[in-house]
């Protein structure tokens, strides 16, 4: 399935505490990455993929002990893949504050001696993004050819393109935008307070406890997953299809014949798949990440500092731009993604923008399209021509 | 506030069982109902107003002890107003299940001497109907000059128009849907999860605990509240606005120079908002109800014993019918309007139909907007016009 094969994560530790923007600071920390390809003698072919809310520095390939496990982004990166391997040294990053080896809130807070729990600093976009910058130092890539990015991850691929102008030449965001909407905070909101209210939660310390808040970490993701997908994509993947009662049950595809139940377990489809999407969810993820992620996705807004002037916002970045939305999005629709073109268009940035009339909302940036995934590889064959008639001259 | 003044609810006692769509009946119920206007000596200026998910049958005035509790279609409903009470009798009734006085959840089940709890039958659109029609009887009315409702509401109107064809000349149905679709569904089993996985839910039977699911109930309204405004309302109201740490901060009308408090408290607006909408929520309505009429609006589905044909579902109706739709809802957008405007025709019904554009989103159809009141009123006007020249004929 993975055509990088098997891939192993590596870590880092940083000791000097970083800075953040709440005026806080992470002390002993450490990274998780994991690289695919190989960094060049010029160190000038090295990709940054940023990762979004559930993801990680996964980004593709498998464990040796975990075949199954495959990157988030595996049919994006890879040889031969649009972020071709073969000629690029690609970098996944774990953020600060998540629950897949990179410091988090079930790390134990050196100051304390426990975990860290509800203590874990609020870190934002931009935390991460300097984050992302120190192990770079460390990696020695002053510059990327490209940082990467869809949804939150492309938060962080714009962040890049104004705060290290001069670190990255290409600045790739996919299924993302500027700022959320009052809409989506109130999803983001509505999803921690379900956690924030269920009893296991303990004030963020359920570690000690031994509980997880599952239930309010289930319905979280129930909320977030209904905004991942299209209205139309769920009419037509479930529409009001009732789930057959026994397994046996296949011969009729309408769900005509099947009568409801009268009750609230599951009569249709979707309910059933949002249920297991819940479940599977609070059996890996950590309920204090849920809370940091969807916090950092409110607090994104760069043009805030300039008086919601988005144009201002980006006049200091350098690169040049891939922007790419779906037009069944609703989450962070095809206009969102405009307003950027239009700011870095304002700066005079070369920008290049596709709106793709893919049926499957904002999970369509992680999902197979041919015209997407064409898209991203033509876009990566200039950055390499480039390079390439670069150091021809 | 209110043109029609005081008004007191009344209730009716039913001994005979009511058979509902579930095979299950409930005996021995009440419903309580209040009137507006006079009927007059022929009784056919009677128009039943359905409501919708968490109002009632106290569709306009005041109570004498409650001088601020207006009815929740005040502006549509009283002398002088679109449905006019110097012409209409008009009626509202509390929808069995319900909280606010009907046999519901927390009434005392006679077969066991305790609260129904959980073991209230789930009861649909249709069970409402049978139960409205049955109080008709009582009131001696034959034939409604109009039923009308808007969501939840406007599907028991249109559930009128074919289970009892001849029992009304006209049907208001505004803002509403012929059924639910995978999304709407989706939204509301998050909804019901929140409440079934509250500790304090107890299985149903919070009522002897002393308590009630709070929180499961608090999160339920919120995402529903999510799905009634419009997204562009939302950023018109509430935007990325942050509330002001003290209430004496309020020269800062942008907010752009208050900071983000790096937490999980309130730093939006509309979280406030939103929070405040939900605790307010969970402190009057009950949860089982919560769970009875999102379930009620799950299996609204008309054409469903027409192998999922509308036209075949609508056969039957004799009446006239105006449909209302609002251009920014997107919980019943007015493509579903359409969809039962279209099957109308089909049936060679008479339609008035208009779309809105009002910024609203689905609340839109309890607000202030001259358009909006004005088709109605013009649409009541022609049936009061309708009456008098068969009166004179």
């Amino acid at each position: 399935m993975s055509s990088i094969g098997i891939v192993s994560p590596q870590s880092m530790q940083f000791a000097e505490p970083l800075p953040l923007q709440s005026g806080a600071a992470i002390a002993d920390y450490t990274l998780v990455y994991e690289t695919y390809g190989t960094l060049n003698a010029d160190k000038s072919n090295a990709v940054l993929v940023c990762h979004a809310l559930n993801a990680s520095h996964h980004v593709a390939g498998v464990y040796a002990d975990q075949p199954k496990n495959v990157g988030w982004w595996d049919n994006m990166v890879g040889p031969g893949k649009p972020l071709d391997t073969d000629r690029f040294f690609v970098i996944g990053v774990n953020n600060l504050g998540s629950c897949f080896g990179s410091t988090g809130p079930m790390h134990i807070n050196p100051a304390s001696g426990k975990p860290y729990g509800a203590e874990f600093p609020v870190v934002t976009v931009q935390d991460w993004v300097t984050a992302q910058a120190r192990l770079a130092d460390r990696l020695g890539i002053e510059q990327f050819a490209a940082v990467m990015g869809g949804s939150l991850g492309g938060m962080q691929a714009l962040a890049w393109s104004t705060m290290y102008p001069d670190r990255l030449r290409h600045c790739v965001v996919i299924a993302s935008t500027a700022k959320l909407s009052a809409q989506n905070i109130a999803f983001n909101d509505v999803a921690r307070q379900a956690i924030l209210t269920d009893p296991d939660y303990h004030g963020g310390d359920y570690y000690a406890y031994g509980v997880v808040p599952k239930n309010g970490l289930r319905v979280a993701r129930m909320i977030g997953h209904i905004t991942y997908l299209s209205d139309d994509d769920m009419a037509e993947k479930f529409g009001r299809k009732l789930r057959a009662t026994n397994p046996a049950d296949t011969d009729d595809e309408n769900g005509a014949e099947r009568d409801y139940h009268f009750g609230f377990g599951v009569d249709f489809e979707i309910e059933s798949y949002l249920r297991y999407q819940g479940d599977k969810f609070s059996e890996y993820f950590d309920a204090n990440t849920y809370l940091l992620v969807t916090r950092a996705l409110d607090y994104f807004d760069p043009a805030r500092a300039f008086g919601g002037d988005l144009s201002k916002a980006l006049a200091n970045s350098r690169a040049q731009f891939l922007l790419a939305s779906f037009a069944t999005d609703w989450r962070f629709a095809p206009e969102r993604s405009r307003e950027i073109v239009r700011a870095l268009i304002d700066n005079k940035r070369r920008v290049t923008y596709a709106e793709i009339d893919a049926p499957h909302g904002h999970d369509a940036f992680l999902l197979e399209d041919a015209r997407y995934l064409n898209l991203v590889r033509t876009y990566y064959d200039r950055i390499w021509d480039e390079r390439n008639s670069k150091v021809a001259a």
